[in-house]
């Protein structure tokens, strides 16, 4: 039995009052849209099992619209997905005691067994919005009464634009969310991909490690838009030749490309709630968006898209087969596999609150430590294990 | 470490002043006799080890009666059961330093490393009183000074009956035992056993729910009788035809045998500490016992006895067929197992104190209701973790 | 998240004035020398993974001498041991960010990321002071700014004498490491050795119990010195003959030598911080050196050294000999896993610290007591969780 009070200790809350939000966001922040699916993932009539920040939830596809409910009877707890009964489309029947609720609003429409309970028609199953956007699924995890905010909001600027394509996969990482957030825009952490194949394939640089400059740090905090923190890898001092007791140990990789603006990524960007954008990557003139979204406090889902601008199907439709022949294999599992290598390392350490108060960072950290401020300075709200009771 | 405090939270129980002592009660009741195993488990000079409600208990049957001891030794806590060494028909050695006791009273009889020990005589490790009764082991779990009131206040009425016959068997179930007690009181559960073989093979009626009108509940509750609740099924509103939206989507089973009071089962009921009758099934004539009774916080000892009242050894002797022959394969193992698969699905909801305050009880689960409260009135002690340690 | 306040409850600390430090050290004590493994597990350059009292250390040996650091960054937490990367034979980098570290004194000496921080040279991991000795690697476990104490200190008088040659072998086992030095130094235990091979071998006796005297007890405790407590086994009262209500049920081993001070072992004694000797064990002549190291609260490292004293190499050749095709299989593997097994039985009870005070020792474990006190009065410190964060 696990107490509110011991969440997060209030005792260490205490003490980082710049972002005490954050630190107490191990499963995430309330009344938020987070990326749980892709479309495919939910085919007509089909039902998939969730869990977003603790809550289980179930998604089904009725007529090409995707609802969410709570999976667990209002009546005794049971999950539905133990036993999925669904005797009509619009409808799914608790296998215990034939409870019934409707996917649109979650009212309890019937119950089997005791079809005269005056219960029947005035109680409901938690439902969630979902919107579906660029071939993702995303669910509003919100507070009772709370009217969504419109999904642009959430997610990365241009990823809702008309004409940016993307394609994508993902998967589940044995880490907690805000340490792949953290993973990814962290500018030294380059270090571990100077053996990546996509640095042969692309021709493209990679540095050892590039550091931020404070002045070229932006925060977008403007109300009805995105909140995020994006860093500006062309204002950066950069490093490729890195050594020990003063010689050179491991060497960066330069183009071979003409030099140019295109010739490495170009900047970084984390955005509320947990989602990236790393610009011109993996390659030029493209967009990686990734979403770290909470599951358990230990585990996050973990989607990578590649999105490109294009101006007609066929261009669509090449950057799809590009993405599937080129980009998963070399990019996805071949250089965002050595980051997840990097979160679950990482989990070890800062699975115990405390470590958030012991690690040591150093001046190359200041875009984390901005990330963790605009957490806690424009979340809407904390997720706790209250919530997933 | 786990202590007292946090066993049942006090601001839970203050909640439920009229079944306080049953949500407390994880680990089951104190001072009453519980069936552990079936005699045949334990044959003459065998040594059978049991947990009940936490404590790990040793049985031994010397000379036809079972004796029931701690199984742990006072000296340094060692369990005898890892390597049980017996010299003498009477006694059991620690086999760590040859602490030995007497199954009859418990007292440290002698010390094989140190013979001189002013302890031997002095010292005793915990004896259990076992009563066995229709080829069932019970044991008294009670505390110090208490005397074992008689068995026949425990068992469900009928049970002790001269001419009861009784086969059963019993399975491991991994969830609490309340929620044993509840699945089986429960008269809406019957629509997960509509596709059980039991009901072609004997053509009797199930229908999809029945439920209890609380003029028809009697609780039994007279000093020096068992305490129990019954549930008169006969008085039931009865519902065989479900329907989602209007539509009958599921049907019951209807009796294909001439009507009459023998065509389904004519009631329920459940008795303190942990026990159950239900009549007239699993066919007309017949009694099933269950028992639920508590090993660990989340697992049961599920012990199902069919009950058929004879006049001959050789009815005796063909109940003992019909049991083996039909009834284990086809009800415990076609309907009872479907009960399983129930619990278990509570299990995760109810593990957490906090469910049981969330739940969303209905009007047709009054019964459980009067369960609970009856539990709470008439139990003689609660089973903490300090019991165990 | 555990807090300190629960590492052992101070309520059961109160209970026990006289050896209140010992309870209370399910991890062992700080500013003590530890062994950690035999100097072959360690080979020039390579790098070997250590758990002591909680601490994750690693050890490398350079040039001959092995160091020791904690396998931590001190960034962000990453196990060096993930992906351990060595540029220069002095240094060991954090495979996550360039994080490099001098082995000799931890200090941070570049980052491969970001060469130009503040913060390198003046931060450093944590080393460990490393001595060898006898082919085995001992460790210091201390506080910051405190001197190690001679090693000679914390081990068994004998141990480091130039004559004495030793042999040995390690196993991981499954137990607090206070049971191990409790087992190993209790002479009513010898009861589970009645079956060892190393018996009817060597021709030696072993009874089935032997009782100290107090007054044959020693405590050693002067400055300067090792400190322990010593059990003289030929001033015990001994058991050959072990009865069950007046009858011999088993029976004690007697030499079979001539009679004379070495049929049998003459004494045991424990040292702090966690090893013993026993005297003329295996055989006559011989000593045998145990470390029961502690790597968590819930196993130990045991460390089974066989010293003889050798006036020339070739006695010494000989002596590793006899180790390996005699003691060894005979002694280590056919009578000290009866004490492993001893151990791991005690650890089930044991594992719950209110355990310690509802034990139920006898006057033959006085022993037991003096090294529990002697381990309150003379440890320099008490590991805590708060040490392994």
């Amino acid at each position: 039995m696990r107490d509110e009070a011991t969440f997060v200790d209030e005792s260490l809350l205490k003490k980082v009052p710049r972002w005490r939000g954050y630190l107490e966001a191990k499963l995430g922040f309330r009344n938020h849209w987070y990326a749980v699916r892709l479309s495919g993932d939910v085919g007509e009539g089909q039902i998939e099992k969730v869990t977003l920040a603790g809550e289980n939830i179930l998604l089904k596809r009725i007529n090409g619209k995707v609802y969410a409910i709570r999976d667990r009877c209002i009546h005794r707890g049971i999950p539905f997905s133990q036993k999925p009964e669904c005797y009509t489309p619009d409808t799914i029947t608790c296998w215990y005691h034939g409870f019934t609720y409707r996917w649109f609003d979650g009212v309890l429409s019937d119950i089997l067994a005791a079809p005269d309970s005056r219960v029947i028609g005035n109680r409901k199953v938690q439902t969630y919005p979902v919107e579906e956007a660029k071939g993702v699924l995303f669910v509003y995890l919100g507070d009772e009464g709370v009217t969504p905010q419109p999904l642009r909001e959430d997610v990365p600027p241009y990823f809702l634009d008309d004409d940016m394509a993307v394609e994508g996969h993902a998967y589940l990482v044995q880490s907690n969310w805000r340490l792949a957030a953290e993973n990814g825009f962290d500018a030294l952490h380059v270090y571990i991909h100077r053996t990546s194949p996509l640095l042969g394939n692309t021709q493209r640089g990679l540095p050892i490690g590039h550091i931020a400059s404070s002045a070229h740090i932006t925060v977008y905090e403007e109300a009805g838009e995105p909140k995020g923190v994006y860093d500006d890898f062309e204002q950066h001092s950069v490093v490729y030749d890195a050594t020990v007791d003063g010689n050179v140990v491991v060497k960066g990789t330069r183009s071979s490309r003409p030099p140019g603006p295109e010739s490495r990524s170009s900047g970084a960007s984390t955005w509320l709630p947990c989602s990236a954008r790393v610009d011109n990557f993996p390659d030029a003139g493209h967009y990686q968006f990734e979403w770290y979204t909470p599951v358990t406090e230990d585990s996050h889902y973990y989607l990578i898209l590649i999105g490109k601008r294009v101006n007609s199907e066929a261009e669509a439709l090449a950057h799809r087969q590009e993405f599937w022949n080129r980009w998963k294999p070399l990019s996805l599992e071949g250089f965002n596999n050595q980051d997840i290598e990097a979160r679950v390392g990482l989990q070890t350490f800062y699975k115990d609150d405390r470590a958030w108060l012991t690690e040591g960072l150093i001046e190359a950290d200041l875009p984390i430590m901005k990330w963790r401020e605009l957490c806690h300075e424009h979340n809407r709200g904390i997720q706790t294990p209250d919530h997933i009771r």
